[in-house]
């Protein structure tokens, strides 16, 4: 890792006494404001010190919190708020936290909230501006969802700066996805381009928890916690059938993070399936013919499969896709089902399979509690970092510690599950399944 | 109602002191026993005695409850227990309570759990014999679904009979649904033809809560009562999205009892659709029509639709199904979402739906302490019922007292929301849908 | 019971043509309006009529629900809303359902809602009036308590009806206890007084379900499944420790209802102990003794007391409330704790003890589901009697159909868990405690 | 800190392949051990690195996890578990989560439970031992508590050491606070004295999260998180008397993190009073003031107040205490309940206040999903440690990674709440309370 590739985008220097820091200096001897060079190594373990060529420059990651100076003066500064993407939970804390911060730290009044994701940039659909204030957002935590709207996809970067400029914005916070953010740089590149002094801030909004470097991201506690309680009706249902099935399909595209935490926490799954960790259907050490061995031997099985796992399967084997349609070409969910179907029905053997798919039901739970406390710290940050005329960079928890990560860096991978990892091996552990389905 | 339909069949002649009894006089001054001659008006407005040209023979259910002399001698009774059909909140407290009964209060002790229904007496599927004792039951409550496990479809009754026989069953509880029960008249029926002493009781399972004559059956709050998440999850991702459409599909074969409650419950429905009121989905009033104007209103809905709504529209309308292909055939909620699709398509309506099919996470929940207490109730009374040797009759509240219902009576139809009854006004009024879609 | 003792007073006849009614009408081929001849046979089983000397004038409730012609003109009409005493699960859906109904079935437009109990309606006080409107009432069944507030105890009748007179007042709809009803009553005769035509509908509140008549109160339901978490903590900490004793004091000041239905919820009681069935304290067969039994036997205990329980003991033992002082004497839970305490000390017998009271956490917590429902029903129906000039009267449940209750009648007794019944049996049974501690 | 001081002590070198390693190497190309000098930093930020003198030697905590080589021969190995202090979430998770690696990752067959704490190594209790297999454990953490039951207190290190030589322990596992640490600690000298092979191994338990370098202990987030609903319950009463008061005591003996976390997750909270925050009850800008004027504006206030806040306010304020009597001394929220009730009578102010201790509500329950899967960890890591001949030390979260922690460093302090942190800042803008009560 490039030390120089760390390092946060700033707008200008930061000049104005923050009304925060002043209020903070009343109560506390010593000031407790954090500076730029308040930096969380980038590698934390010994051996990379030992291992340095040159330990004066290492990288390293700012550390978020506020700063003695800032870069906007609070009484011109306005802001607006943008949640992109599908729901996850937590959402509606993030935006309450970043308007209690702005309005009662900076006393910054005029704060936006821009309905429908980017959508709500362009005037063509027509929706309307919210404002936001403490009383608005004041109980938005009780529910899930998310108050502003969301929508999915991308708008033309020209007409959102076009809107940024009419309303005379001063701070973008953007809550979203990979995809979001870098929809968030292609808007702060047109900033650039047009010389504007706009910050533009990201929180990571992934209930797949698979953004890159962030130990975790806001709302994935609450999904996978959430997810347990599907995955215990999985394990009633297949208990009351004669060799009864029961199959879950859980969220995560790329990253299996859901699938593995929820068989974790309820230790009654007895396959775990994800997009890492490619499997065999036929064969004798094929999936099919190990579950088939688990009935054999206990009468039912618990499967938890991630949506993004089997995917290429689904595409190469064609024979198998022939007879399921279109729908069930990329739903990994149904096409097990019906794949196990066919397998029992083939060797003539009797089962009873319920299949479960909660996405929904877990996207618009409101945040757990120790989500909300997450999300109310990531919003404060965020606040604390456009202040001080931060830009290009997302927020995140990083070794336990909340950080500045540019956003480019942020978006250039994905965090998936190691199959080396004692994760996984935790995993196969918990399940009893097989190292591989070879 | 003829009043003779509602006598209960018995064994024969009640001569036993029973050990229940025995306890309770030591205790009480005054026992508390029920006699046959106590008994329930079946109807209970005072319209009907005036009316009435003799009420001396009043048509009335039997009450339920302990009586002082018994029919089978608990030392040598031998009961089995075997539950039918669908999971349903709360069948293992009634598996508990009714042996806790037959063990505390009777000391029967040769208590046997038949497993995965009616399969379990036939021979061929070499399912085992669970011996039931307070011990393997004490903790059973705290699960969902059935210890048991269960099968759905008939068995020979030859076979059945042939089974108790051999195992020298004196009393069967059957726990199921009407078909269920309409099973368990047929072995009833063998039973006599063979001329054997076998008293069969029913405790009426549905998630439905459409058994004839029972205020309301076990299962049913527990069971509405999750669906009330469902809705919320609805909700919330219908105001997420721009013309955001929730949409749930809810048990209820042929009643709608269940969408019905949980609309009353969770106020944030739009739309409740059930099998006992048709709907016209084209045309001015029709349903889509209706839809659109709540979106373009207040830029979302929510649609609650039980299983068994609109099933003839299914049938009849064959040009909206050809497109749908088997598997939408008898799935209105699958139906819905591409009708409802295909319409805002085609009037160029941008939407988001989102839809939810909670079904199984539904019926595996443990019950609700309300439900587990009214299981217990139903059990002991169960137990009081086969002691006395009476036979071919299932328990039910009724004007919320615990009768004994003949079998016949209570297979002889359905229970179905009433179009005119105050709970569907009720439901139009919380929904504010239109009374009809025509 | 004097068949017209059940009789309802009415303002006057009724005259206009009820707007709900017309609504119906439009829908529906046969209205469904209920009139004061449908009423509910107050004894219900076949016995009474046998024995009853003339079946022509039985004693009956007034079924509740809308009728036909309205006493009231809803253009007219100004409603109050009071709720008072403690707080009890459902108070907001019943205020909530009672707006709905009166703004969207009957059109009436002018409703108060009185702050703080009858406190509101005194100047002194100076408490505001809110007006409620759908808008104002929408979300509060989310939030337990009431949103009006509320205060315990009487005002002066006079002040509370001039009031009323200065407000225009034409119903007066009171949510509250046995003591509250009382007040009613002597706010009615007030009015009666002054021959105003003012009717007054109360909503029987009781989180221990001990109004007379009444099948089951609103809000006790919730209050019970939320104790059994309680007796649940107290189990997992009795378990915990070296002869445990998890002690929990539930509501229930001359009833122990909750303490009895949750014991049968949560099979981990092992004593209950209600206002209804005294016990001895010391003593072979008194409760330290089957206690310490109970503890060598199984190393740990579970006990429940309702709040009212032991009271007479409390002040006849003066030997032991000395030592106790002034708060132990009319609180049980602590009194308990104590007396066990020092009896396990007194033995040498080395206990761990936790006592647990949650009384507020279960008085404020929202409905439940099926409570919502009921709520929204006996709200209804309060409606549906208050606009047809009903007066002096409760509504409730009855043999599980909604009536009318004089209010007379209602307050004039307690319902009380009867020790002969099979409710009390039943605890006996799942806490396997001794019939008698004496 | 000095680098030394973060070393582990070891029984001898490991020379033993782990049959955990040789399954891994099966799988996975590359292993994935952890050696011993793989090693977290003590201090990760980047001025701790540009500011040493040396940075060949930086203190660093030992990475947890799998190690190649073993000390210990699995097929002799014989370990005992013993869980000390009062309850937490996630004990039993704990205890499941050794048996099961120490049963299927190291085929150690011979895992003992001890009962009832350190009591159970001593024979005059007369404790019995429980031989623990994946069976026994396998549910054990769907329920609070611990299945070995607990006490409190040290108990003589000789005759502790006595009883695992006679059971010839090679592990003791030790589950406890502080003071539980402590006594493991005496019970290694004993140990070493004796110069056995002995290796003890600490899983910090403390519901109040005040562990030396330690980011989070188990149970914590479940605590807080039911904290929450006790903190809504006051809320929800605060607005439903005049002036209503909730006054919530939660724990927190040194350490007010449950008391600020709580509050954060649940912004109805106006007040938090914590142990590391000192606090003047009279005078303007006293406490009380602030609270009647907090009333005045708003008409409600909820409070939270740490168990161990204000106990030298307590001691010193003689006149307050000599009326509260003994029981009154120790505990802050009943103190400050009969303060708050002296102080408006004093000030003829009506106000409705309620008192909620939720403690034994909190501790009892079953973790959260979250805190199942860290304790599982947690378990994991510390039968890694133990196998692999390490003593003296305990298990921990820092910097978000699994690091093993010298006993005597854990024990030499306790972690608090920094009034200067953004923790502690975060609290106050949430509450909106004053600074400071001076």
């Amino acid at each position: 890792m490039d030390a120089d590739s760390l390092n946060i985008s700033c707008l200008g220097p930061c000049r104005i006494d923050s009304p925060f820091m002043k209020t903070l200096a009343q109560v506390n001897k010593e000031t407790s404001y954090v500076t730029d060079d308040d930096r969380m190594l980038f590698d934390c373990s010994k051996n990379a010190i030992l291992s340095a060529e040159d330990t004066s420059n290492l990288p390293a990651f700012e550390l978020a919190g506020p700063r003695e100076k800032i870069y906007f003066d609070p009484s011109k500064t306005r802001c607006a708020i943008v949640t992109c993407g599908g729901l996850c939970p937590g959402i509606n804390d993030v935006i309450r936290g970043m308007v209690m911060n702005l309005h009662y730290r900076y006393n910054v009044k005029n704060i936006y909230g821009i309905r429908y994701g980017y959508q709500g940039f362009i005037p063509s659909y027509g929706h309307d501006v919210l404002d936001l204030s403490p009383d608005v957002v004041k109980d938005i935590h009780k529910y899930g969802g998310t108050m502003l709207g969301t929508s999915r996809g991308q708008q033309d970067p020209v007409e959102i700066v076009d809107c940024l400029e009419r309303m005379s914005i001063s701070v973008l916070f953007v809550i979203g996805g990979d995809g979001t953010i870098r929809g968030a740089l292609k808007i702060s590149e047109e900033i650039k381009r047009r010389n504007l002094k706009i910050s533009v801030i990201g929180i990571p909004k992934t209930i797949d928890n698979d953004i890159m470097y962030i130990d975790q991201s806001f709302g994935f506690e609450t999904a996978f916690s959430e997810a347990v309680k599907s995955i215990s009706s999985a394990h009633t249902e297949a208990l009351g059938g004669m060799n009864g099935i029961g199959l879950v399909k859980l969220m995560g595209r790329q990253s299996g993070f859901i699938a593995c935490f929820a068989a974790l926490a309820m230790n009654d799954v007895n396959f775990v399936l994800i997009p890492e960790v490619p499997f065999r259907l036929e064969g004798e050490n094929g999936f099919l013919n190990s579950l088939k061995k688990r009935l054999e031997r206990r009468r039912h099985a618990v499967i938890v499969v991630a949506e993004g796992a089997g995917q290429d399967y689904l595409n190469t084997d064609k024979s198998l896709t022939d007879a399921s349609g279109n729908v069930l070409l990329g739903d990994i969910g149904l096409y097990l089902k019906q794949i196990i179907g066919d397998y029992f029905k083939r060797i003539n053997m009797e089962i009873t399979m319920k299949y479960i798919d909660p996405s929904y039901i877990i996207r618009s739970v409101p945040a757990s509690p120790q989500d909300r406390v997450f999300c109310l710290r990531l919003a404060q940050v965020a606040v604390h970092a456009a202040m001080a005329g931060k830009t290009d960079m997302i927020v995140g928890r990083y070794y336990n510690k909340l950080v500045h990560i540019p956003m480019k860096l942020a978006s250039s991978g994905r965090k998936r599950v190691d199959p080396n990892s004692d994760l996984w091996l935790s995993v196969l552990e918990a399940t009893g399944q097989p190292m591989e389905f070879k």
